[in-house]
């Protein structure tokens, strides 16, 4: 028998993919005693998230209760709470008033939408990073929609049925794939008014190509693939402002009722707490075993994190980099609770990969490329098999299949017990 | 060939049971152009909307859009507006702004929940006839047991358990049973700190037996089944008063942080632009034909209306009275559109059930009662059967298997930016 020793207290902050990940290492451990604070009761399968914003599947098919996935795991607590301090000489986190220790700590609290200083385009512009924001972008599409198909003004409907998303990474490209094809196909029957050719897609990029962490021959491919399904490109354009009316690109206007932001994004504003060095978009510069400089029991993973690799530049926020980042962290807390030394992190690059509308996609693989039906298969398989839970893969998998045989979406609901109050909509009624 | 004759308009307002199938049936006819109203952009199957309440489906489960049901009738255009004014005289509707002429006119408005003249009741007890209801519901019971499984004093937590449901009708008791359900076996393994003889679920009637509209034996048996999975019933209570911290019999106090109003409902206001007599619960007192006294072509069905039956009272605000109502009206105007003379309207009572837990119903039809996993079952088969759509079918069906054979619920999602403000809830965080 081991003689009963006091647990070490691992706090790990986040229940994404970094913090999930390694909570799971760490349970049922000996003499570890785990609790994972998140703000939300579920785990979010975010690669998914543009397909709630499109009305294909439901928010609750890619989100997982967290505490029913420890359920199993006596050794891990799991708390609802928002952390707002840190102090790192007591080794505590203020957690909704409430003080909370830790022999180790591990932050993995991701990042939210940025927008390059201009906070004031987020009404007109929202973001794509949370349950909430998906349903208010479905609902913006569909009652764009909604209103195109009643408008008599050829102007505003043609305004009505633009829609411009900034930003051509993954769920730029994704979201303008899944909007195209709602315009080509979901929509076509429903309404009597609007032609599938009057929709306007128009996805905007800053840099030079859209998806620019892939290949040139990849970003080509994407662009031709978004081209057939009716997406224009726009590369080489810089947002200047957000209206109400539209999208500015220096002097030229872009006249739109539905403008979606895919651009920037910055980490956890709990990396002031850290008196570190970050970099220029804000993420703490972690060391070669993932933890903060001097304080080798606090851990930095995902989004949150800057971990440069040997040659080249940052980690990407990337779910396979939090998930890997969250296991070794673990893994290191692991050895220093036994008096070993931790090991450095290397990176195995899976690849990436995204999906254009409703049967392409493009994946890299290091020299592997491939793109069309095979890799939007390749794509399918990943992404059912990374989604937690057998309830949501099976509820996703036949959502799929019923949406891939009928064109349909089934998620079209307009929620919200103020639709009246969509920003650039019709006369609030009386009653 | 016929001559070409311009066709006759039918409005219809509201898209719920009654509007649809008066809708349906004058789906594709010769010379009737049909305008179909509603404020929502879905049809709402109402009764599974406890089970969203409890986290066992997802808000798209149970509405689908109003549009995919018709878009294959031509003759049927739907628009998303709010009907604010009725001009019997002119044969014209004011929504949003725009006015709409027609020849024959179907109000099928529903109800919404009345508080008894105490409006200033809802905050703290919301009700349960829409799908952003039904959310909030989920949100207040799951978060909860968040606090529950949080908080060292014993009197608070009690609070936080004990779940208070005002009005035992169907809506009443299903939602006590499958909050039962949830505090015995969906959340125990879920919280560390609750266990389920904790929970207080006491379902509250001012009449003298739960499930009035059903006979005395049933009311026994759903009382005892409802005993069964830990549900206290009260009957002859009226509640006088509801605030923030619980909910007044008279002089007796019940502290609770969660109570749910299943009680009262009130129909549409539409009404007061009728000029027609109103029952004392506001409904319209319609003809032997449906429609409006002195209106022959101004029909007002389900919810909204008040139908005599020969030997006793009102028909009740139920599913099958608005479809059958709904499509006799069709059928009266389809008839008055030949120069027909309209019919009257026999209701076919098939019958009424409730379900009480995870595998216990009561069924009545006619002379035949019974009740639990026979009853259970047939109310299963009767609900899916009327689930609109191929796709809604499949996955509720799914879903219920899942949650029987797991004891899981797959939806215990809390949504909402700001679930700090819970009405009850601790400290709202600087963060």
């Amino acid at each position: 028998m081991t003689p009963t020793i006091c647990p070490k207290q691992v706090v790990i902050v986040g229940g994404g993919f970094g913090g999930l990940n390694a909570a799971k290492k760490l349970a049922n451990k000996s003499n570890i005693s785990v609790t994972l604070i998140d703000r939300r009761n579920y785990h979010l399968f975010q690669p998914l998230l543009y397909q709630v914003a499109t009305a294909g599947l439901s928010p609750a098919d890619i989100a997982t209760p967290i505490r029913g996935i420890f359920s199993n795991a006596p050794n891990i607590r799991v708390v609802l709470a928002n952390v707002h301090g840190i102090d790192l000489t007591t080794q505590k986190l203020r957690a909704n008033g409430s003080e909370i220790s830790y022999d180790y700590l591990i932050l993995a609290c991701g990042a939210k939408h940025s927008y390059f200083g201009h906070p004031e385009w987020e009404d007109f512009s929202p973001g794509l990073k949370t349950l909430e924001q998906a349903t208010e972008i479905r609902r913006r599409i569909l009652l764009a929609y909604e209103r195109a198909e009643k408008e008599d003004n050829d102007q505003i409907k043609s305004e009505l049925l633009t829609f411009v998303i900034v930003g051509a990474g993954p769920t730029g490209v994704e979201l303008a794939g899944a909007i195209g094809e709602i315009a080509r196909f979901t929509l076509e029957q429903d309404f009597r008014n609007v032609h599938p050719s009057q929709s306007r897609i128009i996805l905007i990029e800053a840099g030079e190509r859209v998806l620019p962490s892939f290949s040139p021959k990849i970003s080509e491919r994407a662009t031709r693939d978004l081209a057939n399904i009716g997406v224009e490109v726009r590369t080489h354009s810089r947002v200047t402002n957000i209206t109400p009316a539209g999208v500015w690109l220096s002097s030229e206007f872009i006249p739109t009722r539905t403008a979606i932001w895919a651009a920037g994004v910055q980490p956890s504003s709990l990396n002031q707490f850290l008196g570190a060095a970050l970099d220029p978009a804000g993420r703490v510069i972690v060391t070669r075993d993932l933890s903060l400089p001097d304080h080798p029991n606090v851990y930095v993973i995902g989004d949150q994190a800057h971990f440069e690799k040997k040659d080249g530049p940052a980690l990407p926020g990337l779910a396979p980099v939090a998930i890997q980042e969250g296991r070794h962290a673990a893994q290191n807390i692991l050895r220093q609770s036994t008096g070993q030394k931790t090991k450095r992190f290397h990176y195995f690059n899976k690849g990436q990969m995204a999906t254009i509308g409703r049967r392409r996609a493009v994946v890299q693989a290091g020299p592997i490329q491939f793109d069309g039906f095979l890799a939007w298969a390749t794509w399918l398989i990943v992404h059912i098999y990374y989604l937690i839970g057998f309830r949501n893969r099976l509820m996703v998998m036949l959502q799929w299949a019923w949406s891939y045989i009928t064109f349909q979406k089934g998620a079209r609901l307009i929620m919200s017990d103020d639709w009246h109050s969509y920003p650039h909509g019709g006369a609030k009624p009386n009653s």
